[in-house]
């Protein structure tokens, strides 16, 4: 991706200038490409609004916390419609796909990108990709038109399908020659994200009129620079259904515990702010803090404790928490030859919800009752939440606004409240995870009560955890909402 | 419990006469116990009520089909107020108990024992017994007044506490003696149900004034003689939820298949009516129609046919179906010393959904997505839907009158949409089952196109099944609403 | 009507007989009609059933309170699958019409009388009737499949559009001999099926072989004889949340009233039910119970009572509810020529809102705070909940089955929990009303504490109240549900 | 408030320096305040975490969206715990006070100031104010602890009361001073922020060392200077509810229209949120946007061309839309001497709905049906969702950090994601606004394809209209979410 290296160097000028961290453009590689006016001009909607286009130097700061002699560091291009396209209306021929996990407001998002292309734009060539990446192999594609999109946001899933991987980059580049595709929206997560920026790349290399724009989607948040990932808010929101059931199972027992899992493979944001949300939960266990299960100040001694005083307690776990645990007990078992037991093992749920009843087992004055939730697929499930779904609308409206001016190889994202052009990887070099060295985490110990799991030394490596340079630790805090 | 046959002799009279199975009363074994008027005679509420009081000759049948020469069959007594009741007000010290799993709907009917106790016959002594049986034993007992209960209907759970067994009578019979206790309302499945007949021939042995109610609960439904046990309608309405995003995970994957396990040990009512409700379900699996996994006509070649056909499928699978299947594999695992193995095969969703995996990684040109969704925790844990609301307030009073009445050693139950008092072994002798050579299962099995895995010999066996006497075959369809 | 009386004579015989009110059959009036075996015999599904079919002489009592010398009353045939049908598959021609009202379930029925039609009877050739009665005079109608209704449950309202009125017999009979159609299925309410009686009167005045079946529709449960109309049970629990943000919304202001308007403008079942299960409403104003506004036990008086014990209360009021008093007052206003008066008069919440606001504007020692809230569209465009969806499944595979079995004139009900035939006038003839003079109404008289307005005088009259001699009293209670 | 121009005029330096609004401190009219460590350094939740504590310098940019020359203008300063504090903490006797309208979401303020003085800062002297500001006069308080406070989140409404007005500054300083008040949290809208600045101010006069820190409080999002208002996600998300009941009733019908009337009495952010997150709606009538009823490209030519394309159409008004229009009318209405005609006037939705019903009855060849949903009550008395939980912990922490660390006459609030303090003048002194030559209106035009109700010179007009310096108006568009 060394190309896009170019694009993070432009940079503004004078003591206090800032950084602009580019998105390419299809007249980086191809010179003297056509421009139309845009359409929005004579829109009727759009015919009042006063300083409608975005202005070619409008950028975003993503670092806005500031002190007297803050440099004003990394800025993004700002989204939005501008003066000029790149494509004739009759010319664009797009195409929609979806990849990886479902997530609220999948169909929100393809319904909005169909209805921004036509009402927009006069565009209503639209190809719906069947199945992820490995749709662009097949003969069948899904004809998508706002009368066949009109409803999808009131459902869940995605009408167009999804699968994991199946990215051979040539053979999908070809499909998009073949069919004359000449604007390719990607929707999904890190991984599609990555493999967005090698199509670009190729298409690039082949010097084709394509514009590829990603949105990406991880219902888990864990994308970095963006203020929150679409489907996110919905997903806590239902979360909160899960814990409520543990937390009412588990108050109706005699030292009834609820344990829920929930979504959360590297990052502990749906844990987080769920537990913050319902103050039903008495832990909350993340992928990024560490635990351990013995003694007086690991998970079992804090069980017994509020057990002791409560009579109950709710335990949160993201999927991804405890691995190292997880990972020794697997080897422990492969050395005894336990297959069956490594698939127990995988889930962390059932794992700690098991090691939790063998652990009350010998104390026999001491009898529990625990109910294990596991509410994954009913969350991804749900349609998207008002609230996604207008978040949805503006991240469709702002990928549709870029690839008619012409930009490529690009996502959009919110930052700091604003839609921004964002180049891929700079969204794909790392992941978004609780800082746990910050104020929400702290909140939110603060508002479970539960032990930080840290010693001395935990502490000491936890504050010197490198933070990228851009961003101030002490605002990380407020990123997701 | 050979006591309670005296009852089921009571006969009425005539060639066209009825059984009437009564219930005890306490003047059968304390004579000449002073009597009160109803105090609801001089309640403004029921100074309009014509024929207000319920006579005593009324009674319900328990089987409503007729041809013309049906023999009318048995009958239960009406539940209802009563023109004399057996206790005055202030000498009243009630107590309530829940037992076993959570139910939607525990909480009203506790509320309104509560409320009736006190509004109606203006009794004002009630205590919550804290954890089921075994909190007779426990010092500590819960004070429960209109004002305390008021609001509780709209939580699910049971604020007073829940537990399994703990059942030793002599202890609890004390208990009741100590406390000063006479009259007793016992919320609780069918075990819950075995141990308070048997409360209630201990009270008789000690000749005890102590009246004896049961509402019989249940989620799954699996009570006999009762047109529905409370907390049904909503588990059933809870249920969709978990099918329709089955449904939409399923729909989103190439060979998707979404499975969902619901409540279910013995019975599969709520897997039936759930798959009726929803229309989503290819296949739905209970307990009483046996399946098999291999050959075409096997649930693996019926997946295939599915996913051939639509590319997706939904498997609904009660928590008892199948037990056959896998006591047969534990026994395998046993003898190959795989422990874990067997924590794996006692949830007989992961079971199912861990063996479709396997048969279908031996079709590598058909490669699936299953997603398995245990809504369990989350459906008993709700609070009741209006309907039941109202329907756990009439068990409520309909128990309050009776036990005021002076009658015992009975349980309520609403019979053929009307309020009934129903001897203790009527409703503990067997279970409430689907009848798969019924109506009702021939709707679902018409509406999923799922084959029904019985070969000859099993439709023979099982159109041979024996069936209560008393129960028409072919109007079990419409029992559960 | 008077042919129809034919069938109320049928009688069975013997001293404890019941009386027949049976259905027309096409043979009562076209002799000699070919029989064909039901194909649901040779349908897998239904291979293992044993005694499927429903006997010819299988009959529901109405009545099943009894005492030792009840007679055993009126009773209707069972509803079901017969041995014999009167069509061949391929020759049926049906269709469906909706009119009157919104209700929850109507997609449900319709759904399932398509499903019906073509998965038991092999019958295809379905059309939907566009807009209501007057649809029979347009051109357009809709063709019904399995594929196009299959997911049309999940949706309020009728895909078939409703209508009120527009009812022309001879065009409508007109246009069904010109179609072809042979099975007519009316789903609508009182003046619906009135409708549908007509429109079968001269069927059989034409001679045509035309199965007319009605599945009688009202959110307000006032058909008589059945246990309960199809979206009742959904509306009340709909209704629940309408009361409960009166609540929230009374209890944080300074005497703050809550007043919530129900659907009901000839019985108060729903605002009685939802007042039941929600247990906080204090007051619960219906039809069948006349009220007063002034004096000490008017409803001021009792409203200030209220006010001062808790500091809030919330009235729930049936639109019908204190029409005699809506009358008087828009006499009044005529007089003084005041037009949009009458308008405001015409909504009984925002009269009775208006008047409880005019009464306290006189005591400026108590001012109140007054939320009106009137949910009536929000609680009939739902979908119906899952109880309300299987039972529209059950009332549509009646319809089907009874047409196919060559009955006509009918219309399908639930009577004490069985599905049965009943003709068109028994469910035409009157209304089904809150008899407030039974222990339903006193229930709800006990749970609000309200007063019953009634003097003396009232409740002399109230008991005098004729009621059907088929019926007792008694049991009437407990009718919907 | 000459006083706070004094904060106005802080400034940065530099070239490219900033403004900084400040806030007042204590020891700006009391010198020599002690001060004491905060208490936060030896929570063990917070010992983890780096940089805790907000360092004084931080300040937010009110305006982010840059190009290369552009000012960076007004600044506030940052929310957050400080190092020291100003109050001891067995010396805080705080209360709190919530005023006017429901909102979702002032349970969960109150229940956080509470546990957040409790658990960060040790403070257990906590007086909740009943019934609004009038509730100072009145001897009752509320005692507030962490227990009671517990589970209010779960419900809607205000467990203190709320009122609106009987402010009276004196009574009100004077009850603060004779309780030994020396923290006042006040949630509330406009009128009640601009009653805490008088309450500060009178304080300030007084020379006393109380803080007063508001939580601003508008369910119609019309605060300016902040990204959003506490409650505003829930609303919008409930308001679909009513839109889609709307929808399916037009759709059902012949000419079907559905009106729904949302808050937003001097703003349109409900109705225009609601309306992009549907999807579902043909018109939207907000304040900020002029319309006229008559002529073909007035509201009723507009309902008619949609009428004729799709048979139904659902409109959406905010309560204070199309006033100019009803202003006339009722003038009208007065010089005709009709009173009532007032009432009816005096609600747009019934108003709006009358006169389009009027329209179409001089129509006859288009009989419409009108269904008009007011959901305002229903909305209001919501709990808040998840997403408004967290963000209501938030608020209320930001002000108890700032009423802490000495902090005065100040409200809380989220700046571009970021918490900050900011002068109470800011927020009241102009009401946020949908600005309709923006392009977040735009993007509603375009959905609904609704005219714009502007003529050539209303359009002139309407980009003129003056807006505030700080304010791009190009980024005004994303200031809601």
């Amino acid at each position: 991706m060394g190309s896009q290296s170019n694009y993070q160097m432009k940079v503004g000028n004078g003591e206090f200038g800032y950084v602009l961290e580019d998105v390419p453009h299809l007249t980086d590689y191809i010179p003297d490409l056509a421009t139309y006016p845009n359409p929005l001009r004579s829109n009727p909607a759009y015919s009042v609004v006063k300083q409608y286009f975005v202005d070619m130097d409008d950028s975003i700061p993503q670092k806005i916390v500031v002190h007297k002699d803050t440099p004003r560091g990394v800025h993004f291009r700002r989204a939005g419609p501008r003066q000029k396209v790149y494509f004739a209306s009759d010319d664009v021929r797009a195409c929609i796909v979806t990849c990886g996990g479902l997530c609220p407001g999948l169909n929100t998002v393809i319904r909005e990108i169909v209805h921004s292309l036509d009402y927009m734009y006069g565009v209503n060539q639209v190809l719906g990709i069947d199945g992820g990446y490995r749709g662009f192999y097949s003969k069948n594609t899904i004809t998508l038109t706002p009368k066949v999109t009109n409803d999808i946001h009131k459902r869940g899933g995605t009408i167009l399908g999804t699968s994991r991987g199946g990215h051979d980059t040539m053979k999908i580049v070809d499909s998009i020659q073949d069919r004359g595709i000449n604007q390719v929206y990607i929707i999904g997560g890190d991984g599609t994200q990555k493999g967005a920026a090698v199509i670009y790349e190729e298409i690039r290399r082949r010097n084709l009129k394509v514009a590829v724009a990603g949105i990406p989607k991880t219902i888990d948040n864990d994308i970095p620079v963006i203020d929150r990932s679409f489907g996110f808010d919905t997903a806590v929101e239902e979360a909160q259904r899960a814990i409520n059931a543990a937390h009412v199972e588990a108050e109706s027992a005699e030292n009834g515990i609820g344990v829920v899992k929930l979504m959360g493979r590297y990052s502990g944001f749906i844990a987080m702010y769920a537990t913050l949300a319902s103050r039903d939960v008495d832990c909350c266990l993340i992928p990024e803090s560490p635990f351990y299960l013995e003694g007086e100040c690991g998970l079992f001694g804090y069980i017994e404790k509020k057990l002791k005083e409560n009579g109950h307690m709710v335990l949160v776990i993201a999927e991804g928490a405890g691995q190292e645990l997880l990972a020794a007990e697997i080897q422990n078992a492969k050395n005894e030859k336990d297959a069956s037991g490594n698939k127990l093992l995988q889930d962390v749920g059932l794992w700690i919800s098991q090691r939790i009843k063998d652990h009350f087992a010998k104390l026999p004055k001491m009898p529990i009752t625990l109910k294990y939730i596991d509410p994954t697929y009913m969350i991804r499930a749900i349609p998207s939440n008002a609230s996604d779904n207008v978040y949805c609308t503006l991240l469709a409206q702002s990928a549709v606004h870029g690839a008619m001016a012409g930009y490529t190889g690009f996502t959009v994202g919110l930052v700091n409240g604003r839609h921004t052009y964002i180049p891929f990887n700079r969204i794909t070099e790392r992941q978004n995870k609780v800082v746990i060295t910050d104020r929400m985490w702290a909140r939110l110990l603060s508002s479970t009560n539960q032990p930080s799991f840290l010693g001395p030394k935990d502490v000491k490596a936890a504050k010197k955890e490198e933070v990228p340079p851009t961003q101030l630790l002490d605002d990380a805090d407020e990123k997701t909402k």
